[in-house]
């Protein structure tokens, strides 16, 4: 098993971020916006990513599986096959007028190019995230910076 | 042995991101201004960062001991303790009118915080990459984009 792993501050408390990776609302907020849920915070959630055009790109399911102040988790249940039992993993810590978010998607079967892919991709996300955080802009799909010829 | 990975495209021709990884000028433009190198191409490289008020974050030293069209490898060999042993790979394949760079910073010890940082930072200088490859423009340090508390 391999993970992804990533780091960034957020110049805002903690409770703010938790709501952006906790909510269906949050998560269309940086990214992607077709994003649809069961329930207010927590639940089953499905994301949808299109092209600009409107093209599927692909589609996936978590259920959010931790709902702690400093831990968010999300198990994928549906979506690309190298998706299937990894995890996403949010830990908060406020240090200062910051929160430090220590990122983790986890439990890859091999190293696969697709996973570099979705490395870079999550940092990409990630700064969307600080946007929509910070300023209350995110970008998230499908006006989210493209980095190869995969998205 | 943990590693970080990420996949980027760029368009132009493979050759042209070979020079911006392969020399010391080339790395000049995107990841520190402050680099210096004993060989045009090849060789050993120093490089430093610093804060916009000039105070150095960190340096390190690096070989370029893999010194080919399709792939280039830096060991390095002073710096932080944990990239002691560690490298940075750069696999470049012509796909079109884009180059497609997967990238590696390989053989850390363990999946440290530090780590999840140099992964994300490593996004953000790759993105800084293809800025120069393409149009000329890199965001090398003190320029480089901020992503948390550390740099």
């Amino acid at each position: 098993m391999v993970d992804i792993i990533h780091r960034i501050g957020i110049k805002a408390p903690a409770a703010r971020v938790y709501d952006a990776v906790a909510t269906a609302a949050g998560v269309a907020g940086w990214w992607t916006r077709d994003t649809t849920g069961t329930r207010p915070v927590g639940g089953k959630v499905n994301v949808c990513f299109r092209h600009t055009d409107g093209a599927e790109i692909g589609r996936m399911d978590f259920e959010m599986t931790t709902l702690d102040p400093t831990e968010v988790r999300w198990r994928f249940v549906d979506g690309p096959p190298e998706w299937m039992g990894t995890e996403v993993t949010f830990e908060l810590a406020q240090d200062g007028e910051m929160t430090i978010l220590n990122f983790g998607h986890r439990n890859w079967k091999e190293p696969v190019e697709f996973m570099a892919h979705c490395s870079t991709k999550w940092a990409v996300f990630l700064m969307s995230l600080r946007g929509l955080v910070e300023t209350g802009r995110g970008r998230p799909a499908p006006e989210d910076l493209k980095i190869d010829n995969w998205n």
